[in-house]
């Protein structure tokens, strides 16, 4: 799931530095065993680990050991969270992704955790694929999940993090039918029964008439209706979802659901709660993708079994009981 | 250069609903010629339309028309930098990727392009590789090029801008040796002679001490020290350049140049040249790294050449004379 | 016009220390001539004049002299802009109610100001009566038209000021027919040719919806129509303004104009003229009736031709040359 | 009492679309019964009531019902806290003249609430008459009495809240006497016996002297003195109030009270109470006429007993078990 | 110890008034007994009063009385806490040295304990004395030590408060050396045995690097380093306090303590603490020199036995039960 | 003037390392020829040149050199304004004694110099004597007249600066004759004729009243008044000023001066004088003793002629042209 890969192997994307240490290193025939230690800069959710150990798995030679702590686990600000003793030079190469790889996920979990505790059981999925480079996007589906996400929108993400995609449908489709109802009706007779019956309801009309329409069309099949209105005319705001569900309620349609989506913040998400908007789910993009990544660094600490550290950092293995052998 | 990835091109990292769209509308046999018109959410810098380029030629048929702006222009909030007219699922699957580029790799270049222009003149250097996955990471390098960068760190990313990559050596390299003089002396031995000779000064002893060392031991070939004083110790401040300037001038290595690298943002850079600190490069990483992608947004504004839009847009296209044609 | 009421002149609505100011006064036969100064405490706008003179020519005796600036004249703080020379209890019992007048009317004719200068050429109307007591209602759509404004809502108040009154049609009549097309068809087949035909289109449709059914149904005879979106759904915008006349025009409706009404300040006012919004007329509300009145203070500064004043103010009479005689 | 005036039951400070709409219905034909509840924007107090009950009584045919919170209740931001059922035209007409009753008066009662909570049981007494219109003046002293005021400065006022109007002696008196002592003797020797003899004391000399000298000419029937400071020499202060309290000791003048007026906001009267000051009347002008009306707004809810309302508005009448049957 | 200098009781340093008030009361014959009180402008702690009482056991005559509140204990703003009841003459001519006293030593005395009491335990010395007039610098250290210092590093300021100076050595004498090794072994070689050796380790190389080499030196006899960094070079930090710690301590030197200076502050010692930094002394310097003095105001309240004050104050003694018989 | 204290010169008010430097470095026999730098923290204005150099010469051998700015110059932050190239012994000790002389008065200078900026030629004295030590008020006045002030108020700081003391009576005094103008002609006939004649008007009486009062009496002779008003009651006001300036000029008293202080700052200087109040003069007193020192650092830069410096500051001596010979 989380092979490396080859170009990532061959130092290809690392700093070039690592690639010119190898050469001088190996040139002057020094590979010592040594201590490294990897803190990161902010107090988060650790994500990534999978893939870093995917990583050293295959780097590692025989006899290197390696602690750390899981994945979705907590950590402090300046808590070793991981820590390597090999020959330098069989790791030397991937400080960059290793450290890389923790940083952006990091990030994106710790986001996506800040989003989920503010909406305290009701569902949230990544929506974010469409902030992100496309090679990165699947990496942001999954920390999003490991943050607590229900899921995300792209398929090897969700994929990754052992999940079935979510979406519905785009506003683009809609327009090329030129109907919201009509479009409904084409996706409900074409599409896997098993995938839920979820429509965009802010195209044409008003949010709460399009949900009537889009109700009376589907029926029992309409699991829910996501309302996504454009920021140009005031987002989704709490009133708006509770128009919309009185007057479902009014026409019976007390079944289907109510998902949000555009600019949903946790200071927006505690908005709607503690407004009493009866939502049953939110789609959160830009707050997950827009996070700053959560850097970390590392150090080494030992070389042949002696202390020693540069300038400003303490010398010798640096004790914490919370991590766990890993390799 | 930018060829699409397999995965990329066969929807794996896409919004499912554009898999599913594409599902119910060759079921309906639906396939209208639509006009995409894409914006940028704030101001900023362009970059991803090399790549976005590549993808629509792989993807959209014969007769298919598209304008854009170019790589790397300047580019206003709401501004429709990108219109695409062709049978709507020829490009359907692609609107995540297309955005995902534009986002990440825009938001990186306008945060260099800050740097540099704090810069006056001064090189700046991508160092942010290890705050990003790793494949990002070359992305992030050519973006900050086309921000304006001299380089980046990472071999992929220098190349695709057609540089050559960056680099001194790593702290870890030197606490192998034991000694920054012999890591100095060994490197200078080794490795080719047209990379550039740069010493991090900051290991074991004062920076001007370690500079004063590295110099005597490497002479003329010696092209210029780095100092990465960590934050624990204050990190670099305009004294400390001036004070190693000063005793380097003194010892008559006038012509060993300084670099300074450690939390650098516009902000540190326009302190470091108003106090008169004599910086010959900065290499900048989280400034960068941690800059907000600038998200795009893409709207349907034509479909079959009938004005269209959602609530919200105004229908039709958008008339903006600085487009060229792209394909 | 602005003849006192009764009960104002009977001291019912004063100060009541007044009442025993006179009876005091008058058994130890004491009236002495004296000159009473009044003066802003901000600067502003002038309003409320003319009534007051009213009340003056109803109170002071032959003989009796007063000097003022003019309604709608700006004011500076502590300027005197009203002095009275007559014998003191000829006009002690109307203290209160010249004060009064001048600070609310002055302080709703400044807050009118702010909002017209803000408009810069487009008509603003005040449609504030709905948040101030009816007795105060007319009075504040006289001062608005004094501070700039187009018309009023009230006909008291526009009638005081020489217009006609500006209104619409309220939700409530569109909800009793149930209909917003059949609402303005039925205002038009009934109403006077000379009122404007100026129809709501927020009422069940979205804006640009129900404005264009208006605009078929009433062709040539619809004047404008009003955007009043409620803030539940994010108040009016400029996005919204600007959909609405892409769309009207589109349908060839470049004639019906566009009245934005509902949290108008002069900000939103600059917001929307700055973003281009094709905004034809605001109508403005609680910004004027929220306005703090703008105090005014008297003092005796003479009496019987003897410089005097109480402990902080200077004895005697203040020069300003910008006074004109007013009785 | 609160008897509606004939120009406000006529429609004269009306809306003037209400007027249209009821020509229009007329027309038409069309009358059905309807229901209108109304909610205040802010929390608060609720003041007007009774002046709106009386308008509804001449108003509303046999048949028609209505709900209602009471005079000087808290009521809640959204809060439904009138509910009228009965043909529309028959009210139609007076919804400006309900909100604004309710809107101005609920604004002074609350700003006087805010005063009397601070004073924690020293009287706060009205004094704002000559900061509004005179006809507005008399419901101004109303609201502060229901916000809990003991009383206010104009006769009309007091009435109106079944209390004695308040007051002393203005400055231009005594500057006509040309002496404290003299004014002082005068109004005790002709204002009738039941009016407390309460005198200003920061004309001529400092107050602590002028207190003194007003004491010795009183004696006994001497019941407080105001101190009413000028802004231009620091307004009355905490430390001022203290030392004219212990100079009229010293003096055995223990019984003379201290009153304080100029300035007054909840937060100088908890300054006061705070520093000790033993202040024993505090007089309140501007902080109750400058707060803002607690705008109202009235929404159809019910048409011939279907749940309707416009958009972002929910259909259908609001539970609320607070409200009482009014008519 | 507190004998007042002769010009001092001559008025040279007086307010020059006083120097008058004597020629013109003497003229007059006119020496009432007067009582006067002293009261500080902000809360704080009291210092100066032995000082003062100096002064006046100097000053007064046979009889006179003085009451007082104790040098250290704390000081509420205006409370009073030294009351003098003499003949005028014998003491006005102290007024202005009373007040700078108590102001002066006061204000220093306040800022010291703020620094001891964010240290918790940790021992503070007073290292100002280069801040203020060398003819004041005594005075600053007592004061200091009043407000829970240690020491001081003057002579005069110890010997005054009862303890011995405090004092390393400076960058001076290391630098004459030209190498701190040599300068600590000179330094052990030459003074009294019983002045602990305490090394400043920041002048020639990084302060864990000079810290060791002089441990090595010194041996046991070395009792303390101070670290003083520049701050060019970011002043001291909690990681540099760690660090040289990790490194004695590696070294098995952890009998050797730390001592921290420069830019000290009570925010300073609080971050230092709650980040786990092992200080062992704290060096402050213009946190002291720079607090404002306390200010004190002196006023007559009786004359002759009579209550008399100047406007804005209370006549007569004011009543404080803390106020301990001094003279 | 300015000859150095005994115990100063005897290093008992110096930093005790000196006096064990001293000790230390004759046991080795070690005087090199030293070179001292000494800058400023802060820009401002140079204070205490003069006393230092009667220190310096009085400790500097035959063949020492100095240079140094003057007295009263401006001063950059960090700008060398003093340099001693002598036996490092000869001046050693007195390090403390210099820094301290130049950062009090310095921070005193500079904040006269702000309040006499501020007054734009109203002369400004200096009140502050009874705000410092004693021993210290002297260089206080010197160092304020040296700022830009008139004068002040104590004999000695007055004569240093070759001025006459300022001062007009103490409120003590005016208690004592219990009467302002007693206490007036009192000083009138006693004190010598070239003193001004300046009462206090705010002791018992309003200011204006006192202020006539005391003309009334005085005459021709009458210099000025001042205005001193306590905080409690709300302090001096430009409003204040211009009613007694105003009292005073309606009977035929226009000579005579308003003096101002109390609070007197920079700020309200400029409120003041920007309100056109006729302010003759102010006095200062707080502003000044509260502005902290000007703190000051000492390097040494060569060692028998060879550059040298600690770490954070750059070796050899630093150019600076504005520097004048001055031993």
């Amino acid at each position: 799931m989380f092979r490396p890969a080859p170009h990532v192997l061959a130092g290809d994307t690392a700093d070039v530095y690592f690639l010119r240490t190898r050469q001088v290193m190996e040139a002057e025939g020094l590979n010592p065993i040594a201590t490294m230690e990897v803190f990161p800069h902010r107090d988060g959710l650790l994500c990534g680990m999978r893939e870093v150990e995917a990583l050293l798995r295959e780097a590692l030679p025989k006899g290197a050991e390696a602690w750390a702590l899981d994945e979705g686990e907590t950590i402090s600000q300046r808590e070793v969270m991981l820590r390597i003793n090999a020959p330098y030079l069989s790791y030397a190469l991937y400080e960059t992704a290793i450290l890389g790889i923790l940083a952006h996920e990091s990030g994106w979990a710790q986001a996506a955790r800040e989003c989920v505790e503010a909406a305290q059981g009701v569902p949230v999925t990544s929506f974010g694929a469409r902030h992100v480079h496309p090679l990165a996007a699947p990496y942001l589906d999954y920390a999003a999940i490991v943050g607590g996400c229900a899921s995300g929108s792209t398929p090897m993400g969700a994929r990754m993090a052992g999940r079935e995609p979510s979406g519905t449908m785009p506003h683009a489709m809609i327009i090329c039918f030129g109907d919201t109802v009509k479009a409904a009706v084409a996706f409900d007779k074409h599409v896997e029964p098993d995938v839920p019956r979820v429509v965009l309801v802010d195209t044409f009309l008003d949010e709460p008439e399009e949900a009537l329409r889009v109700a009376e069309a589907l029926g029992e099949r309409l699991q829910a209706v996501r309302l996504d209105t454009p920021s140009e005319l005031g987002g989704v705001t709490p009133e708006l979802v509770k128009e919309t569900r009185a007057r479902l309620d009014q026409a019976a349609f007390e079944r289907v659901q109510l998902l949000v989506s555009g600019g949903v913040t946790p200071e927006r998400i505690r908005h709607f709660l503690s407004s009493g908007a009866p939502v049953d789910g939110f789609g959160v993009g830009s707050y997950i993708t827009s996070a700053q990544p959560n850097d970390f660094t590392a150090d080494l600490k030992e070389v042949e079994g002696k202390p020693i550290a540069k300038r400003g950092r303490i010398p010798g293995i640096t004790d914490n009981p919370r991590l766990k052998r890993l390799i």
